[in-house]
C-alpha cells in the first residue's frame, strides 16, 4: 500500500470502529441494559477484521466459502449486531430493538439470526465449537474459509478453552484464529491475569499455538496479526490484544462498575460526542468470498442396517457401533467423535471404517459436544459418544446446543448399575433426567440390538438434540431384524385379555420385566409388559390403553435414580391426558450402588425381576 | 545419606514397589477385572512417596496434619489399595475382595474407606479438588500438610485440570504437588502427547507452575523431584514422570490392549515370577506426622439472620448474600466461593465481610464445585454460587460429589425466564431436574427474602448436596421475619373451606399464583395456594391434604422446562402415596424463550398469573 492508501485505510478502520462503538451504545441505551463497554474494547479488532480480513457475504449466509465469526464473548452482542448493520444485513431500526420482546436481537446471539452459527453467552464455548467448524473446513469440505473466534479475557478461566487448545493443535487447525479481547476487567473486578498478556501467550504457546501479542487499538498491529495468522500453515493462532474496556469514552475507559450496564440517554449523548463518529449508519464494503461450491459428495446409498438373530445375545452398545458404520456407508455426511473410549462405546468400528470422518476428542467431553455442534453448523450429521455418566461433564454444552438449534446425536454407554464392577463413578444414573430436561430433546433407551440399530438410524434423520442410552452387558435379542421402531413409539411385548397390571420398562430392565412376567404367569398373574424405548417423547397412547385395559395399575422400573427418568416420564404422560390417573408404583435405584456383579447390583438396587414380581404381587393383591 | 544407606533405601523402595505391583495384579486377577497395568506404571512413584515423603498416619486418618493423597486416576485403585495394605491399614484378605459385592474396595476409590478423601473415577477431578484442600491448609487451618495428586496422562485432556492449574497458581499453592504418570497409553491407544514430556511441562509452566520431568522408574530422580517440590515456596509443582504401563512384566510393558484388563491366574503367576518380590505382605513403616491440632476457633456466635419487612420488596439472591454474611459471623467454619459473578449472586457481601474465608474461582464452575468439595474434606461448610444456568457446567462434579459423600451447598441465581433481557443462555430452565437427580440431594426454591434466609441457614446444618435456586428480580416479602421454614416443608399461603383446586408454586411463580388467587376470588373461585419451597424433599403430606380437601385438582406452575422439575416432583409425591391420584395440570416453560421484560416472558412461557387463572377455570369448570 502507498502511504495515501494506508492513511485512507486507517481512516476507514477508524470510521467503522467508531460507528460500531456508537451503535453499541445506542442500542444498549435504547434497551436499558446490555454490555456497551465490553463491545467498545473489541471495536477496533472487529473493524479491521470486517473490512480487511473477514470473507463473508451477508446476502448469502449459506455460501460455504464464508468465513465463520463466533463471538464467544456473547455479551458483546451489541458489537456483533452493529457489525451486521455496518455490513448491510440489518437496518438501524432493527438494531434498536435489541433485547426487546419479539426481536431477533437477543441479549446474547442466537441462530435466530442467519449470520449467527451458534448461540453463545455461556462462556468458554465459542472456541471448542470453532474447532469443530475449522476441522470440517480443513479435513472434510476442504474449503478456504477461516474460523475467527472473539474471546473475552474473563472466560479464559473456563477449562473448556484448553480442551479446544489441545484439540486444535492436535488437528493442526491453521484455519482457526482466536482473538482475545484482553480488557482487564471482568464482571466484578479485575481478571486474574489483568493485562498480563505474556501470561496468556505462555499458555497458548504451551499448547503449541502460534501466539501474537498486540495493542488491540493499534490498527497496524491488528492488521499485521491477522495477516500473520492467515499465513500460518501448521497451527492455530491466538492473538492476545491488550484493550481498554469502554475504549473511546473518557468516563468509561478502564473503569470498574460499568460491566453489563447501559448508559443513560444523557450519558450516551455525551459518549457519542466524544466518539465523534464520521458517520452514523454507513454501510461498509465487505470482502465477499467467491461463490463456494461443495465438492460433489459420493451418492447416498441405501441404508443396510446390521441384523441380529432373534434369541442371540448382543450388547446394545455394540449395535450402536454397528449401526453407525451402516449409516456411514449410506450417507457421507455422517461423522463421529468419541471421548477416548471408542473401544467401549464401539464408535471405534466407525473410526476403522471411515477414519477420515472420525475425530478423536480424547478425554474432553465438553470439546466433544462442541465439536459435534461445530460439524452440524457445516451440515454434517454428527454422532458423539462416551460413557453416559461422562456426558454430565458436557451438560452446559448440551443445554447451549439446544439454544443453538443444533442437530446433534449423543450416545451414552455403560448406563446404570448394570455395568457392574467399575462402581458408581462410571454408572450413569441421572442421564435420563438430564437429557429429558433439554429443550426439544429426544431420549431413547433400547433394550436389544435390532431395536438399537433402528433407533440409531432414526436419530440420523431427526432434528434437535437426540440421545441414546446403551447398555454395557450383552442382552438377549428379543426383536427380529425386520421389526420396526420409531421415535415416540413403544412395544407391548407381553399382553393378554386378563392383564392385572402393566410393567413399563426400558433397556436393561425390560429383560428383568420379562423374567418377572414368566414368574408371575406361573403363579397365575397376568401382566402387560411395555418396552418404553422412547423415553422422550413417550408413547402416551399405549400407556393410556394399558392403564385402561390392565387394571389401572402401573409399575415402572428403571436403572436410574428415581428423579426425572422413566417413571416420571410415565407419570407426566398420564397427567397430560384427559383420563383417570392410574396407580403408579415406581422402581428405581434408591441407594448409592457399589461394585459387584450386574445381577447383584440390580438386586441390591431393587430393580431386578424379583423386585418387579414382588411389586406386582403387592399391587394386585 | 551414606552409600550404604542409599543402597538400603533404594532396596526398600524397590521392595515396596514390587509388592505394590504384585498386589495390584493379585487383587485384579482375583476380581476378574480392573486396571493392573495402570497401577504398575505408578508403583515406583508411589513407593518412594509412601516411604520417604508422605506424612500419613493410617491409624489416625483424622489427624489434621496428615498429608492428602488423591488418586485422580481412580482406576489405579489396585495400587492405592495395595498401598493401604503395605501401610497396615487393610489385610491381604480384604485386598482380595476388590470389586466384589459388599467390599469397601470398589472399582474406583470412594470415601467408604477412611483413608480416601473423595471418590474419583470420573477423570480430571482430583487436581481441582486438591486445590481446595491445599487452600484450606495454607490459608485457613495453616497446617503443614501437603496435597499429592496422582494423575493419569490421558486425563490431561480434561479442561478442568487447567482450571485447577489457573487457580492453584493464583493462590500460590506450594503445598500442592501433582504427579503425572505419563505411561503413554490410554484406554484405546496412545494418548495425544505420548511420551512428549516436554509438552506437558510447557503447559504447566505456561500456567506458572514449577515443572519437573523425571524418569518415573528412577528412584533417585523421583526422590529428588519430591524434595524439590517440598522446597518450592511460591508455587505448586507438576512432576511429569515418564513411565511404562505394565512396568516390570515383559508381556505387559508398553503393550496396547491391556488397559482395564485383569490377568488370568496363569498370567498372574508368570508376572509375579518376573517381578520377584522380596516379600508378599510386608507392612512398611510410614512417616507419621506429629499429632496435629487445629488452632482453636473463635467461638460460634448465635445466628442473627437478616430480617426483611413484610410487604417490602427484595430479591431472594440478595437475601442469600445477606444470610451468608450472617452465617459467616456465627460460624467460622463457613466459607464461600463464587464463579466471578459475586456481584450478581451477592456472594460479594460475604467476600467483603470475611475476605479470608472467601475464595474467588473466576469463571471456572467445575473448579468451584471441586473447591467446595475440597474444603469440606477439611471440615469446612462451603457455599458456592453462580448463575443457576452455569451450574450445569459442573454437573459431573456435583454427581461425583454425591459419590464422595460430600456436604456442599450450591446457590444458583438468575433462574428461569424471569431474568428477562439477557436471554436463554443465562436462564436456568433445567437446574431443578439436574439437581433433583443427584443422590441424596436437597433442592430449595424460595419465594421471598425471609424464607431464603432461613433456608440458607438450614443448608448450613444439612448434609449432602444442597441447592438453593434464587431469583434475579425483586419480589414482595410475603412472610414475616419470624415465620419458620424447614427442609422438606411447604406453606399453605391461601386456603378456605371452599377450595376448588390447588395451585402448587415456588419461587417466582408463587407470586403469579397469588395474583391468580385474587383474580379468581373476585370471580367466586376459591383456590388453595401452596408454596412448595422445598422441591426435594417435597412436603407430601400437605400436597395430599390439599388434593383431598380441594377437589382433587392440582395445578403446578414452574419457571422451568416441563421435565424433572416441580411438576414432576408433585406427581412423584402422589405416586408414592397410598391415596387416589388427583388430576394434575402442569404449567411450565414449553418453548425456547427469547429476550424481553420478565413479565412478557412469564406470559409468553404460559406461567403467568393469567395462565394460572385460566388453567384453574378450565379445571374446575
Amino acid at each position: 500500500m502507498t502511504t495515501a492508501e494506508t492513511t485512507s485505510q486507517v481512516q476507514q478502520w477508524t470510521n467503522l470502529a467508531q460507528q460500531l462503538r456508537v451503535d453499541s451504545i445506542r442500542c444498549t441505551t435504547a434497551a436499558g441494559s446490555g454490555h456497551p463497554t465490553s463491545s467498545m474494547s473489541a471495536a477496533d479488532l472487529m473493524s479491521v477484521l470486517m473490512l480487511s480480513h473477514l470473507h463473508y457475504d451477508y446476502d448469502d449466509p449459506k455460501n460455504p466459502n464464508n468465513d465463520h465469526l463466533i463471538f464467544s464473548k456473547g455479551h458483546a452482542s451489541p458489537l456483533l449486531y452493529s457489525m451486521f448493520k455496518a455490513g448491510g444485513a440489518i437496518e438501524d431500526e432493527e438494531l434498536l430493538t435489541l433485547r426487546k420482546f419479539g426481536s431477533r436481537l437477543a441479549g446474547h446471539p442466537t441462530p435466530e439470526l442467519p449470520w449467527v452459527d451458534v448461540a453463545t453467552g455461556s462462556l468458554g464455548q465459542g472456541l471448542p465449537i470453532g474447532v469443530g467448524i475449522a476441522a470440517v473446513g480443513k479435513y472434510l469440505d476442504k474449503l478456504p474459509y477461516k474460523v475467527w473466534v472473539l474471546l473475552g479475557d474473563s472466560e479464559s478461566a473456563e477449562g473448556s478453552n484448553y480442551e479446544a487448545f489441545h484439540l486444535a493443535e492436535h488437528y493442526k487447525l491453521n484455519n482457526l484464529v482466536a482473538i482475545l479481547d484482553c480488557n482487564r476487567l471482568g464482571q466484578r473486578g479485575e481478571t486474574e491475569l489483568g493485562w498480563n498478556t505474556e501470561a496468556y501467550a505462555a499458555r497458548a504457546r504451551g499448547f503449541g499455538w502460534n501466539a501474537i501479542i498486540i495493542d488491540g487499538h493499534n490498527y497496524d498491529e491488528i492488521d499485521k496479526a491477522y495477516r500473520e495468522a492467515a499465513q500460518t500453515t501448521d497451527r492455530p493462532t491466538f492473538i492476545i490484544a491488550k484493550t481498554i474496556k469502554g475504549k473511546g469514552v473518557s468516563f468509561l475507559e478502564d473503569k470498574e462498575g460499568w460491566h453489563g450496564k447501559a448508559l443513560s440517554a444523557e450519558q450516551a449523548e455525551q459518549a457519542i460526542d466524544e466518539l465523534k463518529p464520521a458517520a452514523r449508519s454507513m454501510v461498509y464494503p465487505v470482502q465477499k468470498p467467491a461463490a463456494g461450491t461443495l465438492a460433489p459428495e459420493p451418492p447416498k446409498k441405501a441404508l443396510e442396517l446390521p441384523r441380529y438373530d432373534l434369541n442371540s445375545s448382543e450388547a446394545t452398545r455394540k449395535a450402536y457401533g454397528d449401526a453407525l458404520v451402516a449409516l456411514g456407508a449410506a450417507n457421507p455426511k455422517v461423522v463421529a467423535m468419541d471421548g477416548e473410549v471408542s473401544n467401549s462405546t464401539y464408535a471405534n468400528e466407525f473410526a476403522k471404517a471411515y477414519p477420515e470422518r472420525y475425530f478423536e476428542q480424547y478425554i474432553a467431553e465438553q470439546q466433544m459436544v462442541a465439536f459435534a455442534v461445530g460439524t452440524q453448523v457445516r451440515g454434517k450429521i454428527p454422532f458423539a459418544s462416551t460413557f453416559a455418566a461422562f456426558l454430565s461433564r458436557a451438560y452446559d454444552f448440551i443445554r447451549m446446543a439446544a439454544v443453538s438449534q443444533a442437530n446433534i446425536r449423543l450416545s451414552g454407554s455403560h448406563a446404570g448399575v448394570s455395568i457392574g464392577e467399575d462402581g458408581p463413578s462410571q454408572m450413569a444414573l441421572e442421564d435420563l433426567a438430564m437429557m429429558r430436561a433439554v429443550f426439544g430433546s429426544t431420549v431413547l433407551y433400547p433394550s436389544d440390538a435390532n431395536q438399537t440399530a433402528q433407533l440409531v438410524a432414526a436419530m440420523a434423520n431427526h432434528g434437535g438434540i437426540s440421545y441414546i442410552r446403551t447398555t454395557r452387558e450383552k442382552t438377549p435379542v428379543i426383536y427380529g431384524p425386520d421389526e420396526t421402531f420409531s421415535i415416540g413409539g413403544s412395544k407391548v411385548v407381553r399382553q393378554s385379555a386378563k392383564d392385572q397390571a402393566t410393567v413399563v420398562a426400558a433397556g436393561i430392565t425390560l429383560h428383568e420385566a420379562l423374567q418377572a412376567y414368566d414368574q408371575l404367569k406361573s403363579e397365575g398373574i397376568n401382566i402387560r409388559v411395555i418396552d418404553a424405548y422412547s423415553v422422550k417423547p413417550i408413547d402416551d397412547e399405549t400407556l393410556l390403553a394399558a392403564a385402561e385395559e390392565a387394571g389401572g395399575k402401573i409399575i415402572t422400573v428403571e436403572d436410574h435414580w428415581p428423579e426425572g427418568g422413566l417413571g416420571e416420564a410415565v407419570l407426566e404422560a398420564f397427567s397430560q391426558a384427559d383420563a383417570p390417573m392410574p396407580q403408579v408404583v415406581k422402581l428405581a435405584v434408591q441407594s448409592m450402588p457399589s461394585s459387584g456383579k450386574p445381577a447383584e447390583l440390580l438386586e441390591a438396587a431393587g430393580i431386578s425381576a424379583h423386585d418387579i414380581a414382588q411389586a406386582v404381587r403387592t399391587l394386585v393383591k
